[in-house]
């Protein structure tokens, strides 16, 4: 048995209420070491001999990554505090015991060697998230390249995007009118990339927070939008870039104006003045998100700017009804703001969605007090390596959402924003070199999992483009451009995915993933509803009997046996 | 290697600055598996191309547990955001590169396989703790028995204590007329248990959080205590009993009498009215933190009574100076409530040091936004097991300590407060069987170690005394009870501790264990000072030949190369 492996902790991470009386309990031991865990629990206050409140209750794992196993109980119960220890065999039958941070050979009888938990009656800390997020589909919309109210010529529509300068046109308006499409496709929820006023075509570089850019409409178009879509059973999220700014911003002109003597000199991180700009030879002097200094970094610190952004997020979220933010740069920015950032927006609305951007494992930032969830470019990772570049085993893709399902807080998982592309990457499409039954694999991938699958803008008529700015092209509203047969299987993917909940809220029943011939065959149950998925991730056909004649839900047709490159199926194995 | 014990986290835990500019990077891996560690780090926002950012630096090994190593590196740095990964090669000479929660076998240049820390802007989340309090001695006094102003009869002070409702009539007068004999002594600090109204010995049931307790005085007399403490360069720390009250605190008063209709039912946790008591066959039917119910616990869930708590901390703080709070039963109450109190008492004196009682491991409260320390209950124990039982060996004592060094923020072990004994423990003398060898021996690992030694009351004088009450008797300040010896050995550790710097501060050169023998030798540096510390954990004698003749700084006296049992020597080896 691996000890230096073994690792609970008492609090946030390891052990929390999941709700008013109810917690869950983790514990993470080495990869195939540990056979069975079982959880030992107790009162603290009421001595054993006036009342023998010990129990036990066998723990389940859940899931496992590259080289941990999780272990997860949870429990109901309604008392001050928990004592708890741990009791671990592993494969060779050996027992040991596991309490506060120790090993010992015999079961724990005294309480000072067991765990300690308070954790009931800090209900408090509860991670609530708005219940109505959960497992929904985003669609990522970048405005000036996504639906124009105006008559745009096809050259300019649909050239090559260059630069970040050029504006193709796209409007709210244009978005407006797409609704119905969007809603028909079975999207829940639209995210747009910044819409507030700036002379770049992204609008990552913010003149100002509190205009609409005029290229994308006015105030009254987003109202219509937001009312729109809410009509339609639709949220809206909007983008927040509260990590910096465009040096047109009005503080950063005022110092450029004044320097030293500029009331905003504490607004940005100006390390000597007169300022300068950055060149290929010299940094700027001052902080700035991009090298040239183009993006100069806002200091948060200074409670004054930190509550000059939180109050435009309070803003549109109070005045325009949106339901959420999604947040720039996100991990650039202190924990400090963001627990002050989501009070406020909590206080206006707790069922507001707050969603970082991170391109690594976030766990520190979902805890309960700062975001509700992130965009999942570890997701993204794992599907880029095993369906687009095949680098990666089924197994190791298994455990690459396994260490995320393990580490994150257990309600994190199902908001979690599964992406295969963004605006910030190259399209799926044109990194798996243009195949789309790679592409039909991903959005499989993407879409018959737990979590929010966030669909970006295009993909689902197969559109393609490098990276950054090929990757923002005019949206395909030609049924020229449009694959009919990708955007057929994304509305036949959701509809599954809608049809059987069992699909993202099911148990996992068995998980087998047969690495030679890139298969992962994954039986979900939920009440009496079964589903097995099965992805495959290679070139050639395998042959599957087991399933032939079985109804494949997707397509809807009876399954002939054989796989072929890179198709997946879903079985209904209630019945099997 | 194992590669499942090797972790390292994005923040807080692992990777903080320790000042502007100024970071701290932590990796823990199997014990004795790892040879040597490399940190690799990079600017992220400067490509390679324009200018070679890139740096390494060798990690050290600074502690180890049972179970695992810990290797920190501290890096001086002015940028955004680093990109970093770890090379860890173990003693086959193996080598790997970990960065992003991945394994690779080559060295990592892909920036999206690195780990990522923004930490150096965001000085805000810094832990700062108060300079003041580092290695600092606290004695911890027990008013009702520590000292009186007034002339007590020996058979009622000296008297085995019995239950929790006499009174043997200790002051703070009687405290202000001992300061000398504690400044004497060499302490920097002294910790008084609760001092406001309530009808207990203890008064941990709080009546009145505005009222000192009329048997010990006034708040003049509080006053006079501060006051005559600063002028001769001592603090004082007060107890702050804010998880419960007594029953006869206003506020369960009013619900006592008006029931439902009480303004105060959502101050405690009422499951239903009428109130009921507990007894030996059932609950009261309100949470509190005794059985019987005599402590109901407050909801500090409720604002209301959250604010009301924090105002009390507070008004003692501003109204009488006091230097800090202890905080009893501190890890039942939520970390919503310590961010605010944190918040509250820094702002009124950012050198207020905060204090949980807690008696595990209690890292989830020292990130920097909650308390500054911990009452070192693991500490305690260690020095139970090895000092008093014998029941661990010199090497698992050390290790024990090294789980705290690897896994606490770094600049909280040069303040955890290190006890042996405390009002809540028997006596140490006591639970080593009444052996002053091994009393002298706790002592020197007290008081030889970095951190904040605790000394409970008398214990300098070699006061015994069973558990709680028995552990609270009447300080010994008649000669006919004191054991001078002891009181000697306290003075000179206490001495040498002061006058050698290196104790607390140095660096670890040198550490060995040798079991069979029970001996601990430990030899630190502080630029030229270099000190040996020999810690004798057996009864047989050792020779230790090596070390004849050189002085001993405890005693002064050469040591003559045999190692008594229990002994404790400190050799300075500058020169050896």
């Amino acid at each position: 048995m691996e000890y230096s492996s073994i690792f609970h902790d008492m609090n946030k991470r390891y052990c929390y209420a999941l709700e008013k009386g109810k917690f869950l309990f983790r514990i993470r031991t080495k990869r195939n070491d540990i056979k069975r865990v079982i959880l030992h629990y107790q009162d603290k206050y009421i001595p054993v001999q006036y009342l023998d409140t010990r129990k036990q209750l066998e723990m389940k794992r859940v899931t496992s990554d590259s080289y941990s196993d999780y272990f997860e109980a949870v429990i109901s119960i309604d008392i001050i505090c928990l004592r708890y220890f741990f009791e671990l065999t592993d494969y060779s039958d050996c027992t040991i015991y596991y309490g506060n941070y120790e090993f010992y050979e015999h079961e724990i009888t005294s309480i000072d060697h067991m765990f300690d938990c308070p954790q009931n009656l800090r209900e408090e800390e509860m991670f609530c998230i708005p219940e109505w997020a959960k497992n929904k589909i985003v669609y990522q919309i970048f405005p000036s390249r996504f639906a124009s109210s105006k008559q745009i010529p096809e050259e300019i529509w649909y050239k090559k995007p260059i630069g970040h300068k050029e504006n193709l046109q796209g409007d709210l308006k244009g978005i407006v009118q797409r609704l119905p499409y969007l809603k028909d496709l079975g999207i829940d929820i639209i995210y747009l990339t910044p819409i507030f006023a700036s002379d770049s075509t992204h609008k990552y570089d913010t003149i100002d927070y509190y205009q609409i850019d005029p290229s994308f409409g006015t105030k009254e178009d987003l109202q219509n939008l937001v009312q729109t879509a809410h009509a339609m059973g639709m949220k809206v999220i909007l983008d927040g870039v509260f990590n910096h700014t465009s040096p047109k911003f009005f503080a950063f002109e005022d110092i450029r104006r004044n320097q030293e003597a500029s009331a905003y000199r504490d607004w940005y991180f100006i390390e000597e003045f007169p300022l300068r700009k950055g060149s290929r030879m010299e940094k700027p002097n001052y902080k700035s998100f991009s090298y040239y200094g183009g993006m100069p970094k806002l200091n948060l610190r200074n409670p004054e700017t930190a509550d000059y952004f939180i109050q435009v997020a309070c803003y549109w979220l109070q005045q325009y009804q949106i339901d959420g933010w999604r947040l720039d740069v996100a991990d650039e920015i202190s924990h400090v703001f963001w627990k002050k950032f989501r009070k406020a927006i909590k206080a206006i609305n707790p069922n507001a969605l707050i969603i970082g951007e991170v391109w690594h494992y976030a766990g520190d930032f979902l805890e309960g007090d700062e975001w509700d969830s992130v965009m999942n470019y570890p997701f993204y990772s794992a599907v880029q390596a095993f369906a687009a570049e095949e680098s990666i085993t089924a197994t190791k893709f298994l455990e690459d959402l396994g260490f995320l399902r393990g580490n994150l807080h257990q309600s994190v998982y199902p908001v979690l924003w599964n992406l295969i592309d963004s605006h910030d990457t190259a399209r799926f499409l044109y990194t798996c070199g243009e195949k789309k039954e790679k592409l039909k694999l991903a959005a499989a991938l993407q879409l018959l999992m737990p979590g929010m699958p966030m669909i970006y803008y295009g993909d689902e008529y197969g559109m393609t483009g490098g990276p950054d700015p090929d990757c923002r092209r005019g949206m395909v509203w030609d049924a020229t451009y449009q694959d009919t047969a990708i955007h057929h299987w994304y509305q036949s993917l959701i509809q599954v995915r809608k049809k059987f909940p069992c699909i993202t809220e099911g148990s996992i029943i068995t998980v087998q993933t047969v690495d030679e011939a890139g298969l992962i065959i994954l039986t979900r149950q939920l009440s009496d509803q079964k589903i097995t998925l099965i992805f495959h991730g290679k070139e050639a056909e395998v042959k599957l009997p087991e399933y032939t004649g079985q109804p494949d839900l997707i397509t809807g047709n009876p399954f002939n046996g054989i796989l072929k490159a890179y198709e997946t199926i879903a079985i209904n194995s209630s019945s099997l």
